[in-house]
């Protein structure tokens, strides 16, 4: 039943488009970019299928779709509709494998109504929600967010019980996963976040064993007095300075996950000056590309899901409310104003 | 036979020892470290062997022995003889397990002579230098140079045939074996190097494919040209700017393997700003610590030393003659002067 002011009039379908092309450097998007039209709504050929769609997910990637990535991604063209992370229900199906009311996610457009053939725009098949858990959970756990901590910490950062696991942007999308999941793996966890708010989160809601307050707090002081042993795994969210604050830290042959470094993409900050750390130390640096793992996906939506209905995990949402909602929440993100995963929600339904 | 007037006299001990802790911060020596004097020649005592020092090993190793290194070595006090790699030959022996005349190396005292229980000042037992090579190559392809260059480019580079592998420090100690390595393994090599000198001596008798100049060179630029495909293998001796330069133009699952960071001693470098391309081109950037490997230098050794018999591999000696050359060898290295290994001849022995 759709009851909202969000709604769009019949036939209608909302876009944001790239109204400008960013042109400052780094992985940034701004506010001119983004533009809002109305279009027909489309109709499904053969094979295809139209999405209503529920949800977006902001998230460092909108950058990507926008501007392009070097070898990876096509930039969207001028005038182009937005892409991203989209949770929807199918409402007309010419495709076999699809009926109506099916909850599905995928890299499509942000509109109120997407056609796919099946797939979304890197190429992959639409994914499945599972039906006993809410659609945002696909955007979320069950989306890159979820399947980006998984990768990173078990396939690089690979905790062993009493490890000492340092997580940078804990109070984020995937900080809020990859915590959890170090802490599930029997480790000591220490949530480095921005504020008051989200570190007393982190210990009181998501077991972090202690918590580093960038904004108030030396973070190498903390660090050195938290960890007296050293840093077993770092997962990385954020680069920059607490980055380097950590390198110095390493333990023997520790792992650091990067992930991501969204400290450097809105503003010039200081290089790496610790990276001979890792010789001294034995200790390895790597990240990962998401669109190189998709066949590793189904085994961690499986366990995610599992933690997620045992109740071991918990899913952390951050929610804008409506269409126009878009621009603030996906710059907000670089400035940290999210707790968890940053989605907007442009329908009453769920 | 003693003939040379680099010799001490009878019964002397000439002696490198600490005679300025040096304050400036980094893995950094100044020329006021250095103070010489002379001692009495040591008498072994039971189980004790006396060595005749004949080579002094030249590496950045060095500021750890006078600076000590976190958690690793403790500094040398002030006024205590100075340490570092030495190859030389029992020329009396309380030990029941070493003759006279035996070829032995080890991190021993900076002086014309040294006593040994039989091990070194990191507890390892002396090596032997196989009887058919000369006493230097247990200092340079078969010491803690070559060593560094097999543990890394193996263990860490992992070459594979058809790879194109990039050495940065190409024509110091470690870069010349290391290049000479991923050229057995069958990869395209190209070496980074400060000067025509050396970029031709890599081209013309290492067997490079291609060189790139830093001094007169883009080295971005060259990279672009020279790696279309990307980089597969960057073996690191320098840091700094090469290394962004090369993180820039990382191939899908590269690995870097951070040997040195010689750039990064002796002055303030800009620090790294491209360890995001980890993430997006799911690679990875590892050290070792050359002391936590020891159980692997046998297996090192002998399949260094196969490719030195058979001609396969070339070892690259820059030689300074006297006593009192160490200072100038010691200092030079960070300025690049050296072709190869950085030794220092105080005899005319061999």
């Amino acid at each position: 039943m759709v009851t909202s002011t969000t709604q769009p009039a019949n036939d209608e379908n909302r876009q944001w488009y790239v109204a400008e092309v960013p042109t400052t450097p780094g992985i940034r998007l701004e506010r001119a970019c983004f533009g809002q039209r109305v279009a027909p709504r489309p109709e499904p050929g053969p094979g295809e299928v139209l999405i209503r769609n529920h949800y977006f997910a902001c998230d460092p990637m909108n950058h990507a779709w926008v501007k392009g990535l070097e070898a990876r991604f096509t930039a969207i063209p001028p005038g182009g509709v937005m892409r991203g992370g989209v949770a929807g229900r199918v409402v007309e199906s010419r495709h076999p494998d699809f009926a109506i009311g099916d909850a599905v996610t995928g890299f499509l457009d942000w509109a109120d109504y997407t056609l796919s053939d099946g797939s979304d725009y890197t190429g992959t098949p639409l994914q499945r929600v599972p039906a006993d858990l809410p659609l945002a959970t696909g955007l979320a756990t069950l989306g890159m967010t979820g399947h980006c901590a998984y990768l990173g910490m078990f396939d690089i950062g690979r905790p062993k019980p009493g490890d000492t696991v340092v997580v940078s942007g804990a109070g984020g999308a995937i900080g809020t996963v990859a915590l959890q999941l170090a802490r599930l793996s029997g480790c000591r966890t220490i949530g480095i976040a921005g504020g008051d708010r989200k570190c007393r989160f982190l210990r009181d809601s998501l077991g972090a064993d202690a918590t580093i307050d960038y904004r108030r707090e030396s973070v190498p002081e903390r660090l050195q007095a938290l960890c007296p042993q050293g840093v077993d795994v770092f997962f990385d969210n954020v680069g920059g300075p607490v980055l380097d604050a950590v390198l110095a830290r390493l333990a023997r042959g520790a792992r650091v996950v990067i992930c991501g470094g969204i400290a450097g993409y809105n503003s010039d900050v200081p290089g790496l000056q610790n990276h001979l750390m890792l010789a001294i130390q034995g200790a390895s640096m790597a990240g990962f590309f998401y669109f190189d793992h998709v066949h590793r996906l189904a085994e961690a939506n499986d366990r995610l899901a599992g933690w997620l209905r045992s109740g071991a995990l918990q899913e952390v949402l951050d929610v804008a409310e409506g269409f126009d909602a878009v621009p603030d929440a996906a710059l907000g993100q670089f400035a940290g104003h999210n707790l968890g995963k940053q989605l907007v929600r442009i329908t009453d339904a769920s």
